[in-house]
């Protein structure tokens, strides 16, 4: 059966504004989603083929969703993993697999298997709770990182010394060695089930420091030659070690001698590949249905400089949402602002993204930050 | 009221594929979009916000759904003029006007409208029937149109000489003079509420003889500096006559003694602006719904070369639609496809595009003629 039948069904765990961006791509190829995700207000409940209200982390929820359907595919990794095993074993096609789903939300487990498979990454720590966190305070500063549950910034922290002791987490966590990185990059790349792999570009990102969260992504990365392959190495072997089918996100450390090692991984499309959809050949969207339906990937490379800047909700802010300064930069060329239809804001809630593209990286850089200072993301 | 407030509604007359990708991009802006269309199997009826399905045509159903509406506009041309007029009347915002709908839905009243503005056009004649038709034939060629229904190729045929006399439409029509012309070129021209006028750079159409539908479309068109220049201040004199608002194609003929001639407009996203989506730093559909929504217009200039093919079905093929080749065409670099969601195919049938990408237009124009030949659409 053809993609576009009416008969094929493309089930997504997850309506968030991942959802909402493959939705959008989806229709070019006439794929039909069916979504599902707890809240009936979420990006993609008006404008899914399907939208189903349920919980994605329950076991009978997502098993009674995913019958019937031809492909699954997620756009949140948090979902119930036994439902999907048993579902692959019904013969519905999921992407990517349980078995890397398990692996990657436990983040244990993620940065184990880098190291088994012989993959470059910082040092780290497992600790059962704040107890035996304690016992390794000799090895700080180090990110804590509980093992499992975190999300857009949050479950993870900075130790620096034994005076932050108190702050720890008594979860089962990562400790990760601090790494003397001199930027954050990530490399976006797909495979599909035919086995053929594309990457993008890579791209740099910053973070704001106090949530944790990307604020700007700059494409393309200004990092040597050398770099730049040494990451699509990197991310080469991390798709092939999992076997995996669909987007993976690739975030990695460029240290300051030079060496690159991989961070953590998102198996799906990620925020770090929102600016492929103006300043790509294809974006990542569109490469992730490829991907998950066996179709030839599309190609990766650039065809504009871009900066993306994530509308965050502004501090002491919650509530309906107003995004004060959209009309302005909207009257400034190669802005292309993306709302996620999220009715409430709060505190560094992901509320949007703006894509500034030009011919060079520079002037795009000067204009997002003109858009950065205009558009603010509020209560109204 | 903001445009991306909740309560604030857009209604769109028709549910067709310009309303599927208007809503592809209304998206982006978080703009919900309620969609009236006679067909619940529209490429719109799925994923609009809202989907009404009723006769774009009838009065009463116009009325019932334009009442309470913030904004109103068309993806089609052919509705019910007068309850727009009413809701007009009640403080719905129509855009286009339902004035300039009813002269444009009137190919004789669109031509007059030409001369009276002394907007330059090709010779014409007005007949009421077949009978006054023959007392023109000293003045074949002539294209005979339609004056109300046409549509997609439909109501428009050439009349060559009196041999011609046995098929012509017996009905009121257009006798338009042949035009001596060298190619036909489109403008695609936009004005917002504040009258702010932005227009796309022109592009260049080559249509299907036998169905009169629009085949490739060659952007940017190969034209003089002088027709480029001409043809721009055609297109902002006709979106000046009207005091237009919103998106408006204007084709044009450029004639063999460099004349250029306003042939006719469609008033709404056309099928000569669909490669601004990958080409164009903004989209078409995103133009018009800054237009309509009073927002700054955005920037026209070209990012890319392109070449768009319609997807006509097949001349032998009525049923089930199957996209023969479709895989193998997206193996190629900057192959972008838009399958409209129609479940029929018909002979001529729009079915969906591809827009071919490239550096330059010979390298995008070889592609999409092998596009051409490989994607077929066919009944299964």
């Amino acid at each position: 059966m053809s993609f576009y039948s009416k008969n094929f069904k493309v089930g997504v765990l997850g309506g968030g504004q991942l959802g909402r961006m493959l939705l959008q791509e989806a229709i070019n190829f006439d794929v039909k989603l069916s979504i599902l995700d707890p809240s009936p207000s979420d990006p993609c409940a008006d404008i899914a083929h399907e939208f189903v209200v349920g919980d994605f982390n329950d076991y009978d929820t997502v098993l009674a969703f995913g019958e019937g359907k031809d492909v699954l595919t997620i756009e949140i990794e948090h979902v119930n993993v036994e439902a999907l095993r048993v579902l692959e074993s019904k013969g519905v096609k999921v992407y990517p697999s349980p078995d890397i789903l398990e692996i990657v939300k436990d983040k244990g487990l993620q940065k184990q298997f880098y190291t088994d498979h012989g993959i470059d990454t910082s040092p780290f720590f497992l600790v059962e709770n704040a107890d035996e966190l304690a016992s390794k305070s000799a090895e700080f500063p180090v990110m804590q990182k509980l093992r499992t549950g975190g999300y857009d910034g949050r479950g993870v922290q900075a130790l620096i010394d034994v005076d932050d002791l108190g702050k720890a987490f008594d979860e089962p966590s990562v400790l990760e060695k601090f790494v003397d990185f001199e930027k954050e990059i990530s490399v976006i790349i797909a495979r599909n089930d035919s086995g053929e792999i594309k990457s993008f570009p890579l791209v740099e990102l910053e973070f704001n420091p106090v949530a944790n969260l990307v604020e700007f992504l700059f494409s393309p990365a200004t990092v040597t030659q050398e770099v730049e392959v040494r990451a699509h190495e990197l991310a080469t072997q991390v798709v092939e070690a999992f076997n995996f089918v669909g987007i993976l996100a690739v975030e990695m450390f460029v240290c300051k001698d030079g060496r690159v090692l991989v961070n953590e991984v998102a198996p799906r499309p990620h925020n770090s590949g929102h600016h492929t959809i103006e300043a790509s050949v294809t974006s990542q969207y569109e490469q992730h249905l490829r991907a998950i339906l066996d179709l030839p990937l599309g190609a990766t490379n650039s065809i504009q400089a871009a900066v993306m800047v994530n509308l965050l909700g502004e501090l002491g802010h919650t509530g309906p949402v107003d995004y004060q300064g959209l009309n302005e930069v909207l009257s400034w060329p190669g802005v292309h602002p993306h709302i996620y239809g999220k009715s409430e804001t709060k505190p560094f809630r992901k509320m949007g993204h703006v894509t500034v593209c030009a011919s060079g990286l520079v002037e795009a850089k000067a204009l997002a930050l003109k858009v950065k200072d205009t558009l603010k993301v509020v209560s109204c």
